[in-house]
């Protein structure tokens, strides 16, 4: 899945319980959550999202949404990397739970930061193993679709379109690099 | 800088400060610590370092670490990505707080999964701007080193050594892709 944090203010220490205030610790120059009681620093660092875009007999597996945020739109498969797996794991796994496809990962395709949502977004090339797939619990339903036949107005998100171009992209060429680039808010200053 | 995290238990939800308690929210697979009283789900997810193999005239940059772990040790300028940058600024940024140098990032170079301490290693290769640097505030010396001299016996960390190895290789031929690969801890049982 992909989902987007709450966003709500830490307020206690999730330590010893106590009040937290934000200030700038010794040796640091951000300002951080800080217990006033312990003193454990609290950082806040981006997540990562690993997928994957796999292919079978020339076509690209998508999953339609099951849940929000986007329900019903087309993505590929991923979701939040978790503690003790790798990148490529992550990307194996999510493709695993959503789209019921066991996968041969073939190289990193993509990494697109999202710094306004404090994500890192990567997508793996694969293939499926034995044609089989299917819809997860997250998933209405999964499907094989033709480069012709991507369903551009209903793609769930903008790194999934990003690395969708991309991708067919390089299906003319059979050379397939790997993509670094980043998606800003459409409303930053600097962009 | 690189450090790692105290790896502190949870106890107490950091918006209402009530206590957690580990158990499987609906419709996800895993333990997550979950608030008793609010339902606020906190997910702990792994980290990025972020850091550059920066050059100039055919030597590379490396920091002795003023601080622990691995005081002393030389290391490739890297540290935690922020929320609200990018990889790339957040390599940038390391390299110029650790090692007082401005450098152009000419691409991503390796991305090395740590998996038994929940990390995820990113080094772009980059270049000074002007051949200026120093010692960082983290750092005891910076130093350029010509691929012949560098100190291996007193190299800071496994995917510094890793992207230094690779990057050495590399500098052979001038010939510089990807390279993804993971580093699992000594005793894992697969590996």
């Amino acid at each position: 899945m992909i989902y987007q944090y709450t966003g709500k203010t830490m307020k206690y220490c999730s330590i010893c319980g106590n009040p937290v205030e934000q200030r700038i610790p010794e040796g640091d120059n951000r300002h951080r959550y800080v217990c006033v009681s312990c003193e454990t620093i609290h950082y806040q660092n981006p997540n990562i999202v690993a997928g994957t875009v796999t292919v079978w007999e020339g076509q690209i597996l998508l999953c339609r949404r099951a849940i929000e945020p986007r329900y019903g739109y087309w993505t590929l498969p991923a979701g939040f990397m978790e503690n003790e797996e790798t990148t490529m794991e992550a990307a194996a796994r999510e493709t695993r739970e959503e789209a019921l496809a066991e996968v041969d990962i073939q190289g990193l395709y993509s990494m697109i930061d999202v710094p306004h949502i404090n994500q890192v977004h990567l997508f793996y090339r694969a293939q499926l193993l034995d044609g089989r797939f299917g819809a997860g619990e997250e998933s209405l339903e999964t499907q094989l679709f033709h480069p012709s036949r991507i369903p551009w107005s209903e793609i769930s998100f903008p790194t999934v379109r990003k690395t969708l171009e991309l991708f067919l992209s390089d299906m003319k060429t059979q050379q397939f690099g790997v993509h670094v680039t980043d998606i800003r808010h459409p409303m930053a200053k600097n962009n």
